[in-house]
């Protein structure tokens, strides 16, 4: 059966797992504690050398990187539930959408993330407790984020990452103003990978995603979180491990 | 006829111009000239908003981002020449190999090649030419790299870039030291998209890619300069017009 190692329904660890839930395919459901750094221990690694969530283990071979295992899903276990548009000038404009995620819209809303959160979570730990937890973390980038993370982000830096952000759920809404959908016409993986990054922000950046600014952002964020599978994902499986589970 | 915009056999151009000389496909070839703007003209943003090259047209559709238009040509133009490995699996290997090459390998060498080149580019122009020129730039981060270009990019900027561009090529270099092709052992866009960045390295990078160093890259750099598809795409195609073209 397939094998999804992953944080739980939020950010990339969402994507596939949406897709999964979405497709209706079975899958054995591995959730990985971040508070506790399990994506950084050995028996993961051994999974995914780079130390990162989500990974797909499908009779014996991993797949990774979140947007990568949802075309693996519609190449290698087609459903009746079709998650790429029907022809390929649509699958061209979904895959311009899941790649200006990947490269754009999750890294400003993770910086913040992690000025929110991370921080947080590293800043009981000793400076040798941190430096042992960082000698574990397999990319150097990831090694700066975690430092950065806990020596505390500069504003400036800050203050790009939120004129980033701004820009972005603009974006998405100037597009969705005239679009039920991003791709096509049809809910696919454009609009899975997008709402991972982009649920949520009318609660923790509701100063940029609300319904003045932003109304047709946030009817296509209630529309995705009305549909039978999410619902059923949200309900089966906790958002996030935390420090005590 | 399909027709492609680029700046010729180099970068992100050379990505789709190679996917279409491997396979055969007939196609009508549009250079767009750098060093007079002409991806920031009037007539080019109506076919790109985002005033950027490569981009397909298919009988009056645009499409954009180069491993985007790769993707589309398998799809929509399949030939006898397969650009994807034959399974499930191995693509979704060549997916990440390709996703790799446009959110890290190739923004640091770009940073490098616009150092060396873009600053000289615009040094001839007055500030007010320069701020015109800005102008019709409808990327606003492609505004700041031109800016950063003209004043200088910072050095410890371009130091940690070169730090990426080694890290870069190691990893490339110990994929080849036992695989002949980046993914699923056959040559693929994993291949193509990345030896759109690297093609050159030996020359432009000496330092690091040469034959002690990074062995296995040059030989598969060589490699694919010997393939057919690829000496006939240099022979016929100027790789990047200048000035006074």
């Amino acid at each position: 059966m397939l094998k999804l190692y992953s944080f739980g329904p939020g950010a990339n660890s969402l994507k596939p797992m949406l897709a999964l839930y979405e497709k209706g395919s079975e899958f054995e459901q591995v959730l990985l504690n971040p508070a506790k750094f399990e994506h950084h221990s050995d028996w993961f690694k051994k999974i995914n050398p780079r130390g990162q969530v989500p990974a797909l283990e499908d009779r014996g071979k991993i797949i990774t990187e979140s947007t990568v295992i949802c075309e693996y899903l519609e190449d290698e276990h087609p459903t009746d539930v079709k998650l790429r548009p029907g022809n390929s000038y649509d699958t061209a404009q979904m895959r311009v959408w899941t790649k200006w995620v990947d490269e754009y819209f999750c890294w400003c809303v993770s910086t913040i993330g992690w000025h929110r959160m991370v921080s947080k979570m590293v800043q009981d730990l000793t400076d040798e407790q941190f430096e042992a937890k960082l000698k574990d973390i397999p990319v150097y980038e990831q090694q700066v984020k975690w430092r950065r993370a806990r020596e505390g982000f500069p504003q400036d830096l800050l203050d790009e990452e939120m004129r980033k952000i701004g820009y972005s759920v603009r974006r998405l809404d100037d597009h969705l103003a005239d679009h039920e959908w991003l791709a096509g016409g049809v809910y696919s993986l454009a609009d899975i990978c997008n709402f991972a990054i982009a649920n949520g922000m009318q609660h923790g950046f509701s100063e940029l995603v609300n319904t003045s600014d932003t109304p047709h952002l946030v009817r296509w964020i209630e529309q995705i979180n009305e549909r039978p599978a999410v619902k059923k994902m949200f309900a089966s499986v906790p958002h996030e491990l935390r420090k005590d589970d």
